[in-house]
């Protein structure tokens, strides 16, 4: 081979990952309280969308605080930088052609306006977990409202550091006052709206 | 609905999603000087995996330089911060089934041993670009050599930094001596070796 050839790029696109899945790719924020259901909505909402066979990936506190984003705390600073990653990385995989959920308390309206900011307005829908913070105190599945109420853990979102709540979101889910299943045929049925199921080959 | 009720996780897996895909998902990691061909080879790998229809997607400079890593410069310490988050995310869309190509010079050896820490053994392939630096600096396609050696450009791999090279990487691609498509070939049969393309459903 000629050293100077310039080697081409292959140019697989979005385009063609979404006609490979048979949907589109699109971004699915959840934000709220801790313990207003974000992960669990987004979980369930992978499991129907599991079985229409799409591609899928939930990114959440679980699967991100300890990898990726191990190196930050829970400062402003640091809670802007997690969910710049975030929407960084769900960018990335909107361009893989995954629906991509992520699930954070995200409770700074600025850093989830940057977030949509990083996207095409379609393909980022933002869902309110609307929970109150009493239903959310007693939840309170991991113990944190306790410990936040306590002091031994500070700047919990709710108690002791601010929720913005969003203004304008895409969809509103009373998690204290809807099903699983209902929210999740909400979120299904505002995707269909969108488009999301809908590729043209 | 009880408030109090417990919300489970619909629980999709990494194999449920290999099962959807038919493949295995892997990280096959290009490391390489600069002008190597690293990027094009993990592109042309992506082009051809499409039309086996398998899920794919290449990280490299070019889209995570400019976002998710936009904050990091070229010193020792950022570089080792710059893989470690791409290691992160490999992780993540490894999890999501997605056969995941790295295109990175990542010129240092702990760093890209800390990658594969990350990952199960047989989950990370590293393809070793290697090409002379003068092939290299001859090709220079984006004239960052003629930058390096001018000083207008530091800390360059292979003239102002080291590169280490992988003692012992899973395939050496000498790509100043093979076409793309046999590279591209090499790199498939040693996936097939691997059991990427074996599913058990």
């Amino acid at each position: 081979m000629n050293e100077n050839l310039v080697w081409h790029n292959a140019g697989i696109t979005r385009q063609n990952r979404e006609r490979l899945n048979e949907h589109k790719a699109v971004v699915v924020w959840f934000t709220g309280l801790s313990g207003a259901g974000k992960s669990t909505l987004a979980h369930a909402l992978e499991g129907e969308l599991y079985k229409m066979k799409c591609r899928t990936y939930v990114f959440d506190g679980d699967n991100v605080r300890h990898g990726l984003c191990g190196d930050l705390g829970f400062s402003d600073a640091d809670r802007t930088e997690n969910i710049r990653r975030v929407g960084e990385i769900a960018k990335l995989t909107v361009d893989a052609g995954l629906i991509t959920m992520a699930a954070f308390i995200s409770p700074i309206k600025k850093d989830r306006d940057c977030v949509r900011g990083l996207l095409e307005p379609e393909d980022f829908i933002e869902v309110y977990c609307r929970c109150s913070l009493s239903v959310c105190e007693k939840r309170d599945v991991k113990g944190f409202y306790r410990r936040a109420r306590s002091g031994e853990i500070s700047n919990f979102t709710g108690i002791s550091s601010p929720y913005d709540e969003p203004e304008n979101p895409d969809l509103v889910i009373n998690t204290d006052k809807i099903s699983i299943e209902l929210s999740v045929s909400r979120i299904i049925s505002l995707m269909k709206e969108r488009g999301v199921f809908s590729v043209s080959v």
